[in-house]
């Protein structure tokens, strides 16, 4: 049949030998290529020093007509790209939050790419349905999190919380589901909280108008009584109180709200908790650190993110939740086409019937690439070190009379200001930032601009720390 | 001050050369790995031969405490994971839509672990929100889209679907975003769509029974006549109409809706349309196939997933929209940790204002690199082989009088079915299947099991679509 084969010119066929040896040879440079950032890194400015349109003047308006070489696109990579890179893996990262790309997670996720297997059902690929119970497992034991927690992975703590709102709400009201909300439930959670909580809600039909912002207290925690009031106060206005999201380890300052008093509260009204843990909740993988998640067991979900502390390349967000029956209940539609015989179903492992995404990259691999790489000790001795030198940062910071620490330090982000205006400290920031030797965001806490160093990335070493705070205090004016 | 750097134990300093190095080794042998793995895909059985929980059962219940070698953990790797591997990257994957890992994607999708730079907003990374564009832009222009479309990349077509709707509902009614969902709201489609529009809905609040699956005709397009008729009986009702998705390459039959009559419609009534061109968008590539996306010039978004039919794994879904402004209105939420100066607003690429997800990876550089090293040609090129090879697939079944073409054909998917009842179909399916040669999927049409051979593989030849033939031919009952 093959002298009526259509397209011939154009089968890959005889092609095929080359495209992989192609491969082969670029492949190994590239692996040379990442092992020499990742032991040069700090070579690189953190911050890049481009400016707004930069790159995209730099390439060509229109994609080739022609093939180009690995050779020629690589180039690219490294003149063009590179420099309008914010290097998130580098050692004086310390902006936002903790984050690695580890080096076993950067090749799980080579091998998740060549496999291209897609977890939309069991039956679309066992491997992820099952590495991914199998390895949330593991994460859930080191945590210390009960053994009734499903696990789940979406991409981000943002599409987590959406759909931990989204079980809420038809936990609460399961008509909603085929009628349509109405702006009567009510969400409830701290100032302090992240931003997608509010996302969510708005996204989800709830409103904005219908999230309560609870007040916190003087170390940014949310006030159990303040959450009461809040409640009674919408059910006498007849709104129906459905969610309550609970911080461990605040945006701002990593505070960790009174998850138990919180669930007391839950339990009483009948709400949904929703236990935000994206960050912190990484260090609950330390005995002593383990009382942070206290309350959790009754709570009715969990998200932290391995793509936060927890050594692994964006993006891999850990969803935990004690009532899989009921997300199933919020998501749960199986077209004709996914009717698969012995496919959903077995072991009740759909993932797309938990959720908005059909399609699911094999993320599990890196999670589980990472956790062996490392082990549990290790893990641990590093996730001790960052808390360590937080704690140490915060020492030398209120050994400078110039600075201030405006909030507790509970982990390994610290937030400080030096003691004068916004604009000052602002400056301070940016001056610092425009070395390209560290990157440190900022927050504003009561109405005041705070400086957050936060520490994390896998390379950072003590040194990194300190250079971070020679650079701070060299850069701050001389006296106040 | 190395004296009293507290963690000392724990530091990576002194570890960081071995570290890099083990990487490098084991990097060259995952590089070898994957060139013999695109290299031998066939080898592997496309679908695993093995049972729900075998995965489960070959791992260690916890995780270790002392981390492991690379060589330990590339053996679990080859000896249990890969057995429960459905092999999407298989030359014989021929089942649901086209999909492809390809060489320089792969490489990509390793540099972009290894940064692990994340998208929040342009300071948090320039090169993702500038690439992001251009590589979109490239799209666009390959796609003949408008310039006036603007692009942001999601990872699923769910979520891009999503985003489309909440885009919609905030154009009908901007009150929803702080005030909350009525059940008001109605939402059109094709019962022939997706399950994602019905998903998003539920999501959204919109709710399932203000869902209307307009009748297709007997090619499986959507009846503009019956569009009309169910949009007058809601605003008769007393609904709002809001938003109509059209579908270009329905999920079950590849079918195109017509776009332009929905276009003139939406206009009419003043709705949203978006184009679900998922998968067949691809074909717009080719000037012969253009037409397909007639009207989108008047829709106010569109998706199309690289990672089906573009050569680029999971997940890269490019979304659409000539109202970003809507798109942001509808998410906009800019929190104080991220109100940093030169941030937010630079030329208006702060993708997180633009929807749920928060953190972003570097999902443009696949695309990049995939553009790059193939050229627009080679891409038309081979698009215009997988189209041929339907046709001619299709050819060679009408040939048996066994088996009837149940679809029209009009891109790479072809929808038949052995002339004998739904669990002969099924079961000659599951035949097939279970030889590991090929995975072709089924759906139903007008209650009939039909089988579905998608080609989309940049691995795949005519042999392939032949050797599915033959095990097809020879599983079938004999005579009927």
């Amino acid at each position: 049949m093959s002298s009526t084969r259509p397209g011939a010119a154009a089968t890959q066929e005889q092609d095929w030998p080359a495209y992989v040896e192609d491969f082969r040879r670029a492949g190994h440079e590239v692996v040379d290529w990442i092992a020499h950032y990742l032991e040069h890194t700090r070579d690189y400015p953190v911050l890049p020093k481009v400016k707004p349109g930069d790159l995209t003047v730099a390439l060509p308006r229109s994609a080739p007509d022609k093939g180009e070489s690995y050779d020629a696109i690589l180039k690219d990579f490294d003149n063009i790209i590179l420099p309008a890179v914010t290097h998130w893996n580098h050692p004086r990262f310390m902006a936002y939050f903790a984050c690695t790309g580890s080096a076993p997670a950067i090749l799980a996720e080579a091998l998740s790419a060549a496999l291209n297997t897609n977890g939309l059902s069991w039956k679309s690929s066992p491997a992820i349905s099952e590495l991914e119970q199998v390895a949330l497992g593991w994460l859930r034991q080191w945590m210390g999190l009960p053994d009734d927690y499903f696990g789940i992975i979406y991409d981000t703590a943002s599409i987590s919380t959406l759909h931990a709102i989204a079980a809420a709400r038809d936990m609460a009201d399961p008509n909603v589901r085929t009628e349509g909300a109405r702006p009567i439930l009510t969400l409830y959670t701290s100032q302090e909280s992240h931003a997608s909580v509010e996302k969510g809600a708005i996204a989800l039909g709830i409103g904005q108008n219908n999230v309560r912002k609870i007040p916190s207290d003087a170390e940014f925690r949310l006030r159990p009584e303040a959450l009461v009031e809040a409640i009674e106060k919408d059910l006498a206005g007849g709104k129906r109180p459905f969610c309550v999201v609970a911080t461990v380890g605040t945006t701002s300052t990593t505070s960790v709200d009174p998850v138990s008093a919180m669930a007391d509260i839950a339990e009483r009204y009948g709400l949904w908790l929703h236990i935000d843990a994206a960050y912190a909740g990484a260090a609950a993988i330390l005995p002593e650190y383990q009382h942070i998640l206290r309350g959790a067991e009754r709570a009715h979900s969990l998200v932290v993110n391995a793509h936060k502390w927890l050594f692994t390349p964006v993006d891999l967000s850990a969803f935990f939740t004690r009532r899989p029956e009921i997300l199933r209940r919020a998501f749960s539609l199986i077209p004709d086409y996914l009717q698969a015989a012995g496919g959903p179903g077995a072991l009740n492992l759909t993932a797309s019937d938990l959720g908005v995404p059909l399609g699911r990259r094999f993320r599990a691999l890196k999670l589980w690439f990472m956790m062996r790489y490392f082990g549990r000790e290790r893990i641990q001795a590093i996730l001790r070190s960052h808390i360590a030198w937080a704690k140490r940062f915060e020492q030398v910071v209120r050994s400078d009379p110039r600075f201030e620490v405006v909030a507790p330090v509970p982990f390994s982000v610290v937030c400080f200001r030096y003691k004068g205006t916004n604009e000052e400290n602002s400056a301070l920031m940016e001056s610092a930032n425009s070395t390209g030797e560290v990157f440190i965001s900022h927050t504003v806490l009561h109405g005041q601009v705070a400086l957050r160093l936060a520490i994390g990335n896998l390379g950072t070493t003590w040194d990194d720390v300190e250079r971070a705070w020679e650079l701070l205090q060299e850069k701050a004016p001389k006296s106040r």
